[in-house]
């Protein structure tokens, strides 16, 4: 039996329909015929450099259009990429190219600041800016015809809420799959254009990128997040579909105001965690269909999806595994729960990760028999739908009771005056742990923590009632616009 | 690198969308729930007689949903079906059945007279009518959860224009990737519903249940090709897609006369052959989109498909090789050919056979690298569009010169009195062959062989020219409608 193989699919889109848009970047708009010949040309500049098949290769960029070229320049060499988060310390970024043992890293001179830090710190990295890497001369580049199913394309660190973070394997394989299990899901229309104002060093843009070549699909890329953009953008260019966390949609609803986003619009993709009810019951008000997922940097993206016949009855649900992926869930001991038993989801299916980098027995302890364990807590209704409650990690046990951190913040961020909230554990001992929160309030908002406290009280158990609040003006969050909630406790 | 697996496909789709139709037969219809239900007990039946997992089973049926069923309880066994084309004669399928050294037969009482003939014949061969079938005991089933993508799911003989008849074998993997492919060509709509009036048993009809259990598609089934019938469904069903050959397409365009199709109907999928011009351009005239394929039963049906956007520009062309496959041209000295250079056509991709059954050295002939040789003959233009001029066992060579009897027979078909047209060669002692037409005209037609001489001397090289004219009531075409030309020469 052959290893499977998939054509070079920038080159394979190029070949198929050259004359479309492949990316709307501020004033500027590729082809996919443009697209390829301009990341062709890349590929061969980072030829020059000395980038070869097979090596770990840095990469620290903003979003960008050049970003995309790079990246997919990377595909086409078979260069692992490692993705680098731009949001992380110096000392991060040193750790995890230290980590990749990658050999190169392609950056920015926005990032002069690591680099001087890198050059000092880091033995035998060249650094190579793409300010320079474009003035490079081009040579003619060993490109891809073909991509090996089982060959490594990127490599992600996980945000690592607990230890250090870990380099996430991602396959082309994964990468394809993602795709097509999203496809088969959200369907596939010619008109459809994905709007990319998530990171692409994140695996929620990277893998819109993915999916431009494989559907042949437009994208437009932001360079940030901006809601006032993104809702001009989504006008002007008929945007279909959108990828988005929660605070991004809340930013975006408020500045909607009474309007609301054209017909046309038919789905707004939202991960990074369980969304608070009182979100979504808006977004059905505004008639913004949302399609709740589940997916995580090992998955390639989105893993479970709420089907669009189910939008509206199981509002909260993050839905069922994709057509090519499977999930079950595994209570405390082991065993497979019954119906509305909560317990540790575990996912299978060819977009799960094949490990992670240098990690051997971390590998073998989360994947076994393809089955990757998430880490994640939720249960599945009677007819199999899935609710992701928390990461286990973030579980508050307070008197023997389960506490999950996003009910509480469900509760808090459904208060008109709260415009973002966290919630974490703090030791005590009577009960073990108690809730805390942390609360940004709407500008001008007097909001007091007994008023939030006796808001809480009418809506929640006594023993999940926060004992203790904080108002600041912004909520610890990473690139992804994740909420980290390890740092909560260093605020209290 | 464990083996790629795929959730059991129609359970999975009983699960992601139990209420929408499947399969609209008659005047009932199923949903994927109850399809699911009906196939499972369908599985437990075929248990119960003692079909298992591995074995090679015949399957001698016609168009009905209860075929659906037993074709989809198989696959659910894992039991690879082999699917018997049942318009052959008794001594056809017998060779078959020995060939494919099938345990089994599933069959209907509508084949008596092949049944008394089987029982007669072939030595330890169970026979089990479905009407026996369906009354057994059901008993509990073991269903596969997964289906692996390396092992065999069905087996097609080729029509075998030459020599004995091979068994394809089509894995799991080939469906799924031919489906995949297709729909990444032609998009997915949740409104998608594709009309079957082609057999279940030819590859074009079955890689449409695979679709509707893939896309959760709505099935339109037909027990026999009808174009009255075909054209009151696709208004009634809404139905968006159809698999047709140029036969069929050329009598719904008689039948519609001045009318047209719904504007909702989008594609209609054409293989089976190079389509006639004057069919293709009576196509554009009356708006229907026809989407020109290339494909056979050793690529799980189609495998280069013109996109919508070159569907009026390249005219006649079949187009590209869908996103997972790739194509070439190898002219006779075995290079690849240049623009407009004929050769043999080959072609790759993970929705190609791994081979023939029991047939090591035929599968080592055709299949090399993964590039299957077709026996084609076509070109690629300048733009790499495919265009497929004949089998190559159908080529008439006449003193030194290729003649393809499809483009005669395109000539043919644009005479308003011709309703159906073949060509083939015959021995000369002059030139080696010359070309000779079978020809069926409208009825109440006079006209003569003169006329049709004359007419294709306005239009083709004096080569090309048919050199003797027969006419006939109807021309002799395989269950998929497919010309069989080596029956043509009998007639003369």
């Amino acid at each position: 039996m052959e290893e499977q193989t998939i054509p070079n699919w920038l080159k394979k889109r190029a070949d198929l329909t050259p004359d479309r848009i492949a990316i709307h970047f501020c004033d500027s708009s590729i082809t996919f015929w443009e697209l390829f010949h301009l990341s062709t040309k890349t590929a061969g500049q980072l030829s020059t450099v000395g980038l070869k098949k097979g090596q770990f290769v840095g990469v620290l960029l903003k979003n960008h259009q050049d970003t995309v070229l790079i990246l997919l320049a990377m595909q086409m060499l078979g260069v692992k990429a490692v993705i680098l988060n731009n949001r992380l310390t110096t000392e991060e970024l040193i750790w995890q190219l230290n980590d990749s043992r990658s050999s190169f890293l392609i950056t920015e001179d926005a990032f002069e600041r690591h680099i001087h830090e890198f050059t000092r710190k880091i033995d035998g990295l060249t650094i190579i800016t793409k300010q320079n890497l474009f003035q490079r001369k081009v040579s003619s580049p060993e490109i891809l015809d073909e991509y090996h199913m089982n060959d490594v394309c990127s490599v992600m660190y996980t945000s690592g809420t607990t230890g250090k973070p870990k380099g996430v394997l991602q396959t082309y394989g994964n990468h394809w799959w993602s795709a097509i299990g999203s496809a088969l899901n959200l369907g596939l229309l010619e008109a459809d254009t994905w709007l990319c104002a998530v990171p692409l060093f994140h695996i929620s843009g990277y893998s819109i990128l993915v999916r431009s070549m494989i559907y042949g699909m437009t994208i437009v890329l932001h360079e940030t997040f901006d809601e006032e953009q993104v809702i001009k953008d989504i006008q002007k260019h008929n945007v279909t579909i959108m990828s988005v966390v929660s605070v991004m949609l809340r930013r975006m609803i408020n500045s909607l105001n009474d309007k609301t986003l054209p017909k046309t619009f038919r789905c707004m993709l939202l991960g990074g965690g369980p969304a608070p009810l009182s979100l979504l019951e808006k977004c059905v008000e505004k008639g913004i269909p949302v399609f709740q997922t589940y997916g995580m940097t090992e998955t390639a993206s989105q893993i479970v999806t709420l089907a669009p016949e189910h939008a509206m009855s199981k509002l909260g649900s993050a839905g069922k595994a994709l057509f090519p992926s499977q999930l079950k869930i595994l209570n405390s001991s082991g065993r497979k729960a019954a119906p509305y038993e909560e317990g540790e989801i575990y996912v299978k299916g060819p977009n799960v990760t094949i490990g992670y980098l240098n990690r051997e027995q971390a590998t073998k302890d989360s994947i076994q028999n393809g089955w990757l364990a998430t880490g994640d807590i939720g249960y599945m209704d009677d007819e199999g739908f899935l609710y992701v409650l928390d990461r286990r990690q973030d579980l508050i046990i307070s008197g023997g009771e389960n506490i999950y951190p996003a009910e509480i913040e469900g509760v808090l961020l459904s208060h008109p005056e709260i415009s973002d909230a966290g919630v974490t554990g703090l030791p005590d001992e009577k009960w073990g742990q108690v809730p805390a929160a942390v609360i940004a309030r709407n500008r001008g908002s007097q909001l007091s923590e007994e008023e939030v406290i006796s808001f809480c009280t009418e809506k929640l158990a006594k023993y999940k009632v926060p004992k203790k609040i904080k108002f600041v003006s912004e909520l610890p969050r990473n690139a992804a616009k994740k909420l980290l909630r390890r740092k909560l406790s260093e605020l209290f």
